[in-house]
């Protein structure tokens, strides 16, 4: 089966992840009553399994919510040793290279990833490891914060799959690596 | 007549306008067999003048091309005292703060401005002086270079007015400032 690595993520008009306390809330700025989720549930049923990084991953459990994911989670991270018992089949610390990491995983029979958090996204775009990302722009401007992408040796060039608009102002547009 | 400043600018995925060489080869990555404009015409039209920054303006006098534009330039310059004899009527050099520069254009007569330049649409949006923004997205990564946007105190949201996607590939969205 295909190996591919997903990415699908909302940044600012300037190309945040996060803003320059680190915060969310522009992530709701724009009215959203019906909740709709522009693709992501769809997403993450294409996906057989997610890998983060350890800053989305405590991100995700500081929430106080309900484990949310139901595919298997891979955290990338050389300091976090161990889970909160409630996890232990859900979460795995994986570490090493990115290559040995993805051919772990790919081992146990999980071939569609998605690739989550910044700084996870950067190293393996450094190593050109994405095959799609659908970008989700909020039209606000944060002026500072964490950004989507990062510093790279080489130009990388995309085509475009697909562009939708959202409640009226939020423009997503899903890309693929080409090669 | 209403006032407005406009900008119509290019950005790669990353939210860069130059390459890390200050490089502009990967505006024209994507094939454009029939040089369509993407609207460009149109909004020049719209415009009554022109204000761009010194960078800018000597990159377009670079080119050796005979002077593209029809409608009046502002050169915002402290270092520029004069510009060369056949430009005389076509460019004017300002300086002096946003505000007052803008009094004066706006004055002359030219109120829908396309404001130019990578600095200078940082300068503007600083001073909350933008009130809509054509952005075209080249679907590349440069992995670093000029960014389009600079750092502000404050978020900034807009509204989008318009998205559409030109050669299968390429997407163009405008936003209008909510204020």
């Amino acid at each position: 089966m295909k190996k591919e690595n997903l990415v699908f993520i909302a940044q600012s008009l300037d190309g945040y992840i996060a803003d320059k306390n680190g915060g969310l809330a522009w992530l709701e700025s724009v009215p959203n009553p019906d909740g709709i989720d522009m693709g992501y549930r769809n997403f993450v049923e294409r996906v057989d399994a997610i890998i983060m990084g350890r800053i989305t991953f405590e991100t995700i459990c500081s929430f106080g919510i309900d484990w949310p994911f139901t595919k298997p989670v891979f955290v990338l991270s050389n300091n976090v040793k161990s889970v909160d018992e409630e996890l232990t089949d859900k979460v795995e610390i994986v570490n090493g290279s990115l290559i040995s990491v993805l051919e772990t995983i790919n081992a146990k029979g999980y071939n569609k990833l998605y690739i989550d958090g910044g700084q996870v996204i950067q190293s393996f775009l450094k190593e050109d490891l994405i095959d799609e990302m659908t970008i989700t722009t909020i039209p606000i401007l944060l002026g500072g914060g964490h950004s989507l992408f990062g510093d790279l040796d080489h130009h990388m060039s995309f085509d475009l799959i697909q562009s939708e608009v959202f409640l009226d102002t939020i423009v997503q547009s899903t890309y693929k690596r080409k090669k």
